[in-house]
C-alpha cells in the first residue's frame, strides 16, 4: 500500500502532486488537502482524477483536524508542502494517527525567524518508539545539497574539510520584483544575519554583506551572497570533519534594491502594526500584494544552476569537487505548468517519499536527507528531471 | 463674534491651533474636532485651555454628525484641516447650518486621483444664495503661491505670459523613507500623470520624466520634476495672459527610488487588494507603516524654499521675478513643534481665516485665493511666520 496524503496546494505541491501522479510503481493512490480546496481541485483536475483520488479543505494549524482526515485518507505517507509554521502540527498528527512524515523545509515558529531544527530534531524519540519515520527537508536546498554532500563524501573523499553550497537562479521573470518561492519565506531568509560555519563555531555576518562573483555553469558569471541556509545545520553536525560550510545564492541589484527600500520602510517586519483598528504584519500583506510565485511560470526564461563545492582529502591528496544540477524554467512549465524553483523542490520531495515507500531509505526516526545512503536517491535524480553532474575542479574560493 | 471650529487633528492642523491661539484679535474662541479625539486633546493640551475651548470626536465623512457639531459650537468659520476627501461633506454641513468655510486641499475622490477643482467650483452658487463664503486652498502651495501670483500681477506686470511654481524641501528627516504631509495624498499626487499648460491647452508627461536643476535660495542646485499640481488649474483660469504655467518638485535619487520600487510592486495603489478575506487598499496600508509626518519634526534639519518665478511684460518691457518663501524646519518645531511642510500650510490657512473674519476678504461665494486684494494677505505672511521676499532675476527656464 503506498497511498501518500500531500498537504498543501502552491507552486511546490503542485509539481509534488503531478510527479506523484506519472509514477503509480511507487505512489498508489494520491490525496490532496489544503486550506484553500479550490487550489486541490485545480490540481486534481490538472493531475487526473484517477491519479489524485480525492480533495479535502484542512486547517493545517489544527492537529484535531489533521488527525480527523489522516484517519479518515489512511495513508502511509503524509507529503508536508503547506508552510514551515505547521510542520510540528502535522508531525503531531502522524504521530496519532501512525503515519510517517515528509516535508521539504524546517519548522518556524511564525514570530521569530530561526531556521534551525532543534524543535523537529526534539520528536526524535517519539517517532523511532512510534515506528514511524520523519524525513526531514527533502526539496534542492536543504535536501539535494544534503544527498549531494554525502555522495561526496561516499564517492570522491576520505575526509570533506570546505563545503560552499551555491545557489542561483539565472531566470527572468519579467517582473518588477517577485520571490520565486513564498515570498513570506523568502524574504525571512534573506533578510536575517548572514551565518557560516568556521573551526568549530558559527560567525555571523551582517545580512547581504559578504559576496563572491561566481561563474555558474551555463549561466555565468554572477553576484553571490552570503545567507544563512539550513541545511548547514545539519550538515555540520553530520559531517564532523568539516571546517568550513556556507551558503550562497545571487541577487541581482535591482532586487536587492527593492528588497532594502521594502525592509528600510518596515514592510518586510514581522512585527504587527494597527491598522484600521486590525494588527496586520506587514511581510504578510507585502505577500499578498507580490506576484504568486506560481504565476510566474509562464513565460519565465532562463536556468538554475544549484550545487555544491567540496574540498577534501583523498589518498593524502587534497582536491576540490562542484556537483550540481541545471534546471530550465520553460522546461519545467512545459512538463509539469511550473517554473524552476518550484520544480527543484517539488521532484527532490517526490523522490524522497518514493524511497521512504519502496523501503530504501525506511528506518524509524527524524532523520536529514545526508544520514542514508546518497546512491538511490541521486540515481532517481537523474531518472526523474533533474539530471546532475560532478566535476573535479579547482575551488572558486579562498580558504 | 469670531469663534473658529477646526476639523482635523493632523500635522497641519496642528499648526492652525497653535497659530489661531496665539491671535485671539482674529480668533476669539476656538473648537476642535476630529476621528480621534484623543488628538484633539493632545491639541487642546498643547495650545492651552483657555483658547481651545472644547474638542469633539466626529466623523467628517457624515454629514448629519458635522451638523449637528457644528449646530451645537455655532461658528462663524469652519478651518477643513482634514483629508480631502471629506471636503464635501463638511461644505455641505456649512451649507445646511449657515456657517463659513474654508480648506487647504481641493476635493479629491477616493477612487481616483484627480485634483481638479470641478466639484467645489459647482457649490458657487450654493454658496452665493447662502450668503455663506467658501475659501479654497489656502495652504502654501496651492495657497500662498497663488497669492504671489495674485501680488506679482497686481504689482509688477501689465500680464503676465510664463509661470514656474517651484517647490524646495531641502530638509533632512534622517528616515529611510517618509512623505512630508498625509503619505496617501502625497503618493497619489506624484505618482499620476504630469500636466501643464502652454499655449490654450494641458500637455502631459509621463509621471517624474520631466526634469530641471534649478537653484533654490539658501538651499543650492537641486534636481526638480514637473508634477501636476491642483492651483495650476485655478491660477490658469483666472490668469488668462498665461501662456505656460508648471509646477516643480524637488525629490532626491533615494526618495524616487523607494517610490519607484514601491509603485512597481503595488503598493501605492489605491485598487483594494484581498488580504485575510478583506479588501484592504495597499497606499492606505503603506502609510500605516510609514513614519507619521507630525512624527518627523524633531531633529528635522535643513529648510524649504517655495515661491514662483513669473515672467510678463511692463511697459512693454518682458522680465521676469522670483517670490519666495524660505522656512527652517528648526525654527517652526521650536515655535509650534512642527516641521516646515506644515507650517508653511498651517500658518496660510490661520492668514486665509482672519481675513474672513476681520471682513478684508469676505464675500458669498466659492472662491480661490487669487482672487483677493493679495497684499493684506502678503502683510500677514511677514508678520505670523512666513516672511517672503521678491527679486527681479533671469528667468532659469527655457520658453
Amino acid at each position: 500500500m503506498s497511498r501518500v496524503l500531500i498537504i498543501g496546494a502552491g507552486g511546490v505541491s503542485s509539481v509534488v502532486v503531478k510527479k506523484c501522479a506519472m509514477l503509480p510503481q511507487y505512489f498508489s493512490e494520491i490525496y490532496l488537502a489544503s486550506r484553500t480546496v479550490s487550489k486541490c481541485e485545480k490540481l486534481q483536475q490538472e493531475a487526473g482524477k484517477d491519479r489524485v483520488k480525492e480533495v479535502f479543505a484542512v486547517d493545517a494549524d489544527n492537529v484535531p483536524e489533521l488527525v480527523a482526515l489522516i484517519n479518515k485518507v489512511k495513508p502511509a505517507l503524509v507529503i508536508n508542502v503547506a508552510l514551515p509554521y505547521q510542520d510540528l502540527t502535522i508531525m503531531d498528527a502522524c504521530l496519532e494517527t501512525g503515519v510517517h512524515y515528509l516535508d521539504t523545509a524546517n519548522y518556524e515558529p511564525k514570530e521569530v525567524a530561526k531556521f534551525e531544527y532543534s524543535w523537529q530534531w526534539a520528536y526524535q524519540d517519539k517517532f523511532k518508539q512510534a515506528g514511524l519515520m520523519a524525513l526531514l527537508g527533502s526539496g534542492f536546498d536543504p535536501g539535494v545539497t544534503n544527498v549531494f554532500t554525502a555522495y561526496a563524501a561516499k564517492h570522491y573523499f576520505d575526509e570533506i574539510h570546505y563545503l560552499d553550497i551555491v545557489d542561483c537562479n539565472g531566470g527572468d521573470h519579467g517582473q518588477a520584483f517577485a520571490t520565486n518561492f513564498n515570498p513570506e519565506i523568502n524574504i525571512r531568509e534573506i533578510t536575517q544575519r548572514g551565518r557560516f560555519w568556521e573551526n568549530g563555531e558559527w560567525k555571523e555576518t551582517d545580512p547581504i554583506s559578504v559576496r563572491e562573483d561566481l561563474d555558474y555553469h551555463g549561466i555565468g558569471k554572477r553576484a553571490s551572497y552570503l545567507l544563512f541556509h539550513e541545511e548547514l545545520e545539519s550538515l555540520v553536525k553530520h559531517f564532523p570533519t568539516l571546517k568550513r560550510a556556507r551558503f550562497w545564492m545571487t541577487f541581482g541589484d535591482a532586487y536587492l534594491t527593492h528588497l532594502r527600500v521594502l525592509e528600510g520602510i518596515g514592510m518586510t517586519s514581522i512585527e504587527p502594526v494597527e491598522f484600521q483598528g486590525q494588527q496586520i504584519v506587514p511581510l504578510e500583506f507585502l505577500k499578498a500584494v507580490l506576484p504568486d510565485p506560481g504565476s510566474l511560470a509562464e513565460g519565465y526564461t532562463g536556468q538554475t544552476c544549484i550545487g555544491t563545492y567540496i574540498t577534501g582529502v583523498k589518498d593524502g591528496q587534497e582536491k576540490t569537487i562542484f556537483i550540481w544540477n541545471n534546471c530550465e524554467h520553460a522546461i519545467c512549465h512545459e512538463e509539469v505548468g511550473a517554473q524552476a524553483v518550484s520544480y527543484t523542490t517539488g521532484v527532490p520531495a517526490m523522490i524522497g517519499a518514493s524511497l521512504m515507500l519502496d523501503g530504501n531509505w525506511m528506518q524509524p526516526g527524524v532523520w536529514n536527507m545526508e544520514q542514508f545512503d546518497p546512491d538511490p536517491f541521486m540515481e532517481r535524480l537523474n531518472q526523474y528531471g533533474l539530471p546532475w553532474q560532478v566535476i573535479e575542479c579547482d575551488s572558486p574560493f579562498s580558504k
